[in-house]
């Protein structure tokens, strides 16, 4: 039996015979009759119920935060005081320029974008929306949620590869310094979505300081992963507000960031950091929309942590839980898949996903043969802007909502399915 | 001692001894040092109280609703289906089109117009912001925070007179047939912030029906107040969505309500209820900003209330604690002002507010009067579009928040005030 290392040295029969061996497998996989699902960054139940005491909290009589705040009633913008300083501790912002939401930083990173589309920003000569064009860098493979707000107000999005420490810094520089267009880019600074990849303080830094034409540039830094490790040092939280400040720049960073993957994943605290002039005009515009963010359950989290140590704490009990889960993805990747050459993976430090990538021209055929299996995962090009993988390979793996015993079978038929495309592939070119 | 209603027909020298009278009163009032606050409607601590069972709620191990969805995780655009049936039954909406939100309804509204503003709604020729200009019909007077968000997008307000059953219908329907710049109108139909005014059914119809020049003109129909009674008898909730599809607009009305005025102010649940057109589309565009609302928060309030009746008994307690503030504001208005006739206000059935309207051309003076006494009246102006009060006459009274003791301090105060500018402005005329 051939080794998978020789499918591109194959003759054609060979290929024939591989392609015949794949196949059978495949057909056991649909036989099973499988329901499974990989697509989505949820948290497991077992993980929620990490945070179970939050459905009795804040508790009988306890809706006063430290300063004397009514959490019941109206007010309030900022958010609660000393549950902003355990995140500021975190997320290394002072807690003056760190404000607390509700439930979806998803939603102020959106709201970020419409107040720039209708007022501007405070460095904007005019509008976003009365620029002709406004376009976006988007490190890629990258959050897809991040590109279908941009993407749903028309801007223009230009895909940068993405490496181990961070975006090709050369080509964000060069764009970044030569098109006035370019008003923006999405960060995730921390155990990226998708590749895990965690931007170095070097990277960091030059974000902070490179010129850019257009006067409005942000970065969008969104630290969603900020204490979500797999291993057991953290990687630590950047000072980006700090390097944009010394460099001359300090309104260029808006800081995202919420407990979705700490607490409960609908029910947990957005935050907001950037610069004094960013949180001015960010609640100047949000002061429009509401009379403040749900302060009780500010106070629930409040009382459930304690303290960044507590936060800390608690994230070493969703390490244990999530640990496993990639670890067996990344040994069943290594067993079906290591020898062959014929895809490459990720090994993530933390975050929630493990990219994969398959043989070019193979990841749409991957997914809808997994599809027809049972197995959902996340939709062909999801990562990229547009939806457009422009090598048809990448496939956002997701391990952390199904059980160990799904998380086997569902990686198992993974590789089946990619094996059986690379095979057809290179039958058909043979 | 001349009766206040002579004031009219007083000699300069009357006037001037009346002054005198009056000046004295109010220097008196300084003298207490008060600090009072009369400026919004929120909820007392005491109708907080009502809703400490939240705090606790919804309790051990208990994040499930009917359909078995786990309430901790991601998902879910619409909300609890079981919270929405109860809220659809006292808002008079079908379940399937009510959706339930986070904490404020005004988030909604904004959304609602920023979506139409950048994207345009299901029926419009292209966005809004896109049109030469943008115009809102503005019941006045009428909710401050309405008339500020659609000032920020620079949409331009025009302001209608307010009767005791809805705004100037002659008025509207005209401007709407006439006026395809005309794209929306802000309306409160129950307990009207802030006369207490309750749209008759013949407007609502009237609304729901009139010919309008726009195809995507929009009725923002906010029931904040639906089930807010002063009186054992409730108005009911009016059919707006059935009226509107009975008469070929099914899309017209966009309907918003919460329970910021029933139990948490800061921390309740909003309400948006629309046509399925309309539905589909809010999603559509939400769904880039959200992954769904805190549903643990509407099961809280699901486990809460159990049932729309639960509800309205809720809404008795509240009634019981609001109900002799507004009586004691009428009756302190009536004895020291009744016989002048020199202000008028009115004695709404439910709701947060009474509206006062002193003499022409000396609300501000009065709000001025009564700040330098320690007593912090709504700005003059605020019940109207751009804060501009024509007749510079309104006064807006939020009786809620202050107790029984501090209510009847401030409420003479306040009417030494109106008594003291009503003096000074005959005496500067006479």
């Amino acid at each position: 039996m051939p080794t998978q290392t020789q499918i591109g040295l194959m003759s054609h029969e060979e290929l024939r015979s591989e392609h015949e061996r794949q196949a059978a497998k495949y057909a056991q996989l649909k036989a099973e009759k499988l329901a499974l699902d990989l697509t989505r960054g949820k948290p497991a139940p077992e993980q929620l119920d990490l945070s179970l005491a939050l459905l009795s909290l804040p508790g009988d009589g306890d809706y006063r935060d430290g300063s004397g705040t009514d959490c019941r009633n109206y007010g309030g913008l900022t958010g609660l005081p000393e549950l902003r300083a355990i995140f500021g501790e975190l997320l290394n912002i002072p807690v003056a320029n760190l404000i607390a939401g509700n439930n979806a930083s998803l939603e102020i990173m959106h709201d970020a974008i419409v107040f720039s589309l209708l007022h501007g920003n405070p460095d904007s000569p005019r509008p976003w929306s009365q620029e002709p064009v406004v376009k976006f860098l988007c490190p890629a493979p990258g959050y897809d949620r991040h590109f279908a707000i941009t993407e749903s107000f028309g801007i223009e999005m230009i895909a940068i590869p993405m490496r181990d420490d961070g975006p090709d810094m050369a080509k964000v520089a060069e764009l970044v310094a030569a098109d006035p267009a370019i008003k923006g880019m999405w960060v995730v600074p921390t155990y990226s979505n998708p590749t895990g990849a965690v931007y170095s303080e070097d990277v960091a830094r030059e974000l902070a300081s490179m010129p850019a034409a257009a006067p409005d540039f942000r970065v969008f830094w969104d630290n969603a992963y900020a204490v979500h490790p797999l291993v057991t040092e953290c990687a630590p939280a950047l000072d980006i507000l700090g390097l944009a400040a010394a460099a001359g720049n300090p309104n260029r960073p808006l800081v995202f960031a919420s407990t979705s993957k700490i607490t409960f994943a609908g029910a947990g605290v957005s935050f907001f950091g950037g610069s004094d002039a960013n949180l001015a005009w960010y609640q100047q515009h949000l002061g429009k929309k509401s009379i403040g963010p749900d302060k009780i359950n500010q106070l629930r989290h409040l009382r459930f942590f304690k303290d960044a140590d507590g936060v800390r704490a608690h994230m070493d009990k969703h390490r244990e839980i999530l640990a496993p889960k990639f670890a067996l993805v990344l040994q069943i990747l290594e067993d079906r898949l290591g020898a062959s050459k014929i895809a490459s993976w990720t090994e993530p430090k933390g975050g929630y996903f493990i990219s994969l990538d398959v043989v070019d021209g193979t990841a749409k055929r991957v997914i809808a043969l997994a599809k027809d299996a049972g197995i959902a995962l996340t939709a062909a090009g999801s990562a990229f802007p547009y939806k457009q993988d422009p090598e048809d390979r990448n496939i956002r793996l997701a391990p952390s909502f199904p059980s160990i015993d799904e998380l086997a079978t569902a990686m198992d038929g993974v590789a089946t399915c990619v094996l059986l495309a690379a095979a057809e592939q290179a039958l058909t070119h043979s």
